[in-house]
């Protein structure tokens, strides 16, 4: 297993968050490293896919992930025993990451020679939407436990991601829920997302979603 | 299907949440009228477990459901058809309910001839826990899907709540969820939670569920 350290974020003082967002992409554009911001409920899977995702672009990419949790580094215990590089943030009680705590993150991280730094936010499917972290794009997991209904009731979080990915797919047998009528939910929010049904736990579907990821670092770096 | 209201809870202008909470615990107390604040991640089950509630508790007392949500009317919807009076609050983006907003709903839901009252609390395991609602009891739901690690990553939700429902129980088999490391992960962040397993979808285990509820209603009034 790998080392990490714990970082404890400290609260922003700054009001103008947007702007301080605005500021980080406009860096990270010009360092040419591409930051995605995963969100979603606690226990969706978001430690899971990270480990699918950085096996199957570790060869190709250099890859850093900033494991943000309210309390304790299970996280970044699991992320730093795929050998990718973990650093976990305590954000002492608060529910989201803002553009100035992720900064503080990076620098922490030591991004120099990454291609691809992905922040794993708070477990969470209101705070975190509401604040823009900087990140270059946004992506969610809904897993099938939770249910087709979530984009109704979490509306921003749909609207702000980029790319929803559908976990769990493995246990639709046992779950109520309808793939048709989830993707009708999710599209009604934010006709532009590109919805990703996968198991991370099997590995099914990962394709497409390492496919999906790989293409927006590219087109970050040119 | 019932009828129901949606109310929009205001946020609160108070800064002493705590003193307004006890106060309207005092007013609860006088007025012996048990409320129980259920919270959860979103898609945990907290509907469905309330559905079955109202089947097993309509019967011997007069029951009213608040259901929180930022946006949409999907769960007081589903209460309504059970027959049990039921208002939606909308808390415009808010993450949490307050003893003020609290306080805005019950006198909303009109509680004169009511024995016990049910907060649905946003599906969010963070900011719920922070804020005192003033109600007699605190509950939570952690579903099997979400992961038997919980109580680690969210430590403060778990020490806020009198019981602990796990729900799904049906679905162990598919997923890699340990009972007893739950119970042992629940235990040292709470060593007096009431822990009590259920399948809300099968009716298995809400006997138990029904019956500390009815307890801590009894207890109340005396």
């Amino acid at each position: 297993m790998g080392e990490f350290r714990v970082i404890e974020v400290k609260r922003s003082v700054f009001a103008d968050n947007d702007r301080r967002a605005e500021e980080l992409r406009r860096r990270l554009r010009e360092k040419k490293l591409f930051l995605l911001n995963l969100m979603s409920s606690p226990g969706a899977g978001k430690t899971t896919l990270l480990t699918r995702t950085i096996q199957r672009l570790g060869g190709e990419m250099k890859i850093g992930v900033m494991e943000a949790d309210i309390d304790s580094d299970v996280d970044a215990r699991r992320i730093s025993g795929t050998g990718a590089r973990a650093i976990q943030l305590h954000t002492g009680g608060m529910c989201h990451l803002d553009a100035d705590m992720t900064a503080q993150g990076l620098e922490g991280l030591d991004t120099g020679d990454l291609d691809l730094a992905i922040l794993e936010n708070v477990g969470n499917l209101v705070c975190p939407a509401e604040f823009d972290t900087g990140a270059s794009k946004n992506a969610m997991i809904l897993s099938v436990p939770e249910g087709d209904d979530k984009p109704l009731k979490y509306p921003l979080m749909f609207s702000a991601c980029d790319a929803v990915v559908i976990n769990k797919t493995d246990v639709l047998p046992y779950f109520d829920f309808d793939m048709d009528r989830c993707r009708e939910n999710i599209l009604a929010r934010n006709p532009r997302a590109r919805i990703i049904p996968v198991c991370a736990k099997t590995g099914e579907g990962v394709d497409e979603w390492v496919g999906w990821l790989r293409e927006q670092v590219e087109m970050w770096k040119r």
